[in-house]
């Protein structure tokens, strides 16, 4: 971050014609996004969306309300202009694209979407490594290129979102293994289970747990990759993987990023425990109601713009927020100072007692 | 409010290629937005931004951080494009229209600022009425005038918007007296009074809400005007009585309202008792920072969309959540339903016990 520029832009929103504070959080968000853009007057015009795509081997195990070929049917949909995240980044005039890690359905070729396949959907979590470290290292490297394809597009907001039928399945068992709490703690509904289904998937999840705790106990600390690449290996998606591959390329080349809900925010810790410094480059857009989100929000100290209960991911909770940073930027660079309106009330008057 | 559309409107949302709720607040905007414009697709593209300004005598009293010389100056900036308000109207290609009600250092003619002086402000309230009945009729009228100005121009959604050195001390006196609550209850630190400040502020409302209720008892029931327009002329300021006028008559000619924070949602619970039909008509943009807002939103049984610690009034609060209006209505509108996507996955499938 640039410290120096940080404290310019402060300087400047000092001078604006408003009482100081009362553009509350639109003023933060201005001033963190000028120290990552060393701007004195950030911008978010142009966008990046990145959706990654992929099945999850865990759907065998009942754990999500529809079945994995909705997740090549609903890439589709998004390549179509159907879905939220389609009409949302039209809306925005933000640049859209789709990477298909793999679908347990195979996928016709689409112009729309670029084909990553990695392989047809992660394996099932619940009853061995959900990826080879080498799956994983695909992912991960999926998600950088996708993150220096916006850096060279020029892009100055990098969004990433997710479609897979059991993502929050996977994207739970990491968040359960990196912060050390029970599967009660982080399985929610994701699509719409009702109460039996939540429990069943929390069954799973503290299964996939025990699993993991095992394998990880029988291999030597040292011989192995680092802890946070285990867990995703074992635990994660292909999806969440590029994700976090994502995030991490972002803040090594200074792009901010604007996470999303639940999965995306379980990828960002991941990120961070893989490179600390990548917390300095994000933003937080939404409070899910995927009620394993807070968790993760609260380990990340991350305190999200919206809070409007949805639960969709693809990235709209992200993009939703996008004008809000919009906003923060206009009022932030456009507004007059008191010296260029003759406004002469910034001395606070002391009232008489 | 069109019921049926509201229905048809909601049958069409369960068709749309997301698990139900999962957009969650967005939702229940666009099917309000379909009930109250007759359309099973609502649109907010057309914005109508009105800042009413006036001075309040009230001030002479020490209850604000900033001089009245800055209601003028602050018009001047809004004219120029400077003010926060200004720059989030052009932002979101909203219309805006500037009206003084009268301001206590005399304004120069501009071709943005409407003309519409009723007084070089209110009088002192805490001394005396803050207005005659014949001043706060007209304050009523000019509000009306301006939302009948906005429905002429095709307007799909009205915001108010305030500027007023003094109005937060008017607006809490007549939340006090409309939802009898003590000063402590109401009054806060507006632009920005310490704590000192805020103590002089409520003990000058606690003055002025029994000089109010001395006035009122002396009066006879039946003989009077009814009761909120009595409070709104004894406690009010122009810039309120003109907001709660704006909203009653979008309330009669079915213009959807979005309110901003503290004064804009003091005006509408005036509006609401005036016209309960009113509240019917009304959305909820933002929480302010000002303490006294909770309490007002709860009288009126609203929810914001935004928590972002914004207090600073002009109608900013609402001008800031109305791109989420517009994407729920985006969402609402443009996204494909399961059979148009050949999507199959909308009946949930039960999980395996």
């Amino acid at each position: 971050l640039d410290a120096a520029m940080g404290r310019a832009a402060a300087a400047r929103q000092a001078q604006l014609t408003k009482p100081p504070g009362a553009l509350g959080r639109l003023e933060e968000v201005a001033l963190r996004l000028a120290a990552m853009q060393g701007r004195e007057r950030p911008s978010v015009e142009r966008v990046r969306i990145c959706v990654f795509a992929a099945d999850n081997g865990v759907v065998e195990e009942g754990v999500s309300a529809f079945p994995p070929s909705v997740t090549m049917q609903m890439v589709m949909n998004m390549a179509a202009g159907g879905a939220a995240i389609s009409v949302l980044a039209l809306a925005l005039e933000a640049d859209i694209e789709l990477v298909n890690l793999g679908t347990a359905t195979p996928m016709s070729p689409h112009p729309a979407v670029r084909d990553a396949t990695i392989a047809p959907g992660s394996a099932n979590l619940a009853r061995g490594p959900a990826m080879t470290d080498a799956q994983c290292d695909q992912a991960l490297a999926q998600g950088r290129a996708a993150a220096l394809r916006a850096i060279d597009a020029g892009a100055e907001l990098f969004i990433g979102g997710e479609m897979g039928i059991g993502n929050t399945t996977a994207s739970a068992a990491v968040a359960c293994a990196l912060l050390e709490q029970p599967a009660a703690a982080l399985v929610g509904p994701g699509t719409g289970l009702d109460s039996a289904g939540v429990k069943h998937k929390q069954r799973v999840v503290a299964r996939a747990l025990e699993r993991h705790r095992r394998a990880a106990q029988a291999t030597p600390p040292d011989a192995g990759r680092p802890a946070p690449a285990a867990v995703l290996a074992s635990l994660g998606g292909f999806d969440v993987a590029a994700l976090a591959g994502a995030y991490v390329a972002c803040a090594q080349r200074r792009l901010p990023v604007l996470l999303d809900g639940f999965i995306s925010s379980v990828a960002a810790l991941v990120a961070v425990r893989l490179c600390p410094g990548a917390a300095d480059w994000m933003l937080f857009s939404h409070a899910s109601a995927e009620p394993g989100h807070a968790l993760v929000l609260q380990a990340l100290g991350g305190v999200p713009l919206l809070d409007l209960e949805m639960r969709l991911g693809e990235g709209s909770g992200a993009a939703t927020a996008v004008p809000l940073l919009r906003l923060a930027c206009r009022l932030h660079g456009d507004m007059a100072t008191f010296a260029e309106a003759g406004v002469k009330g910034q001395a606070p008057l002391s009232a008489p007692q």
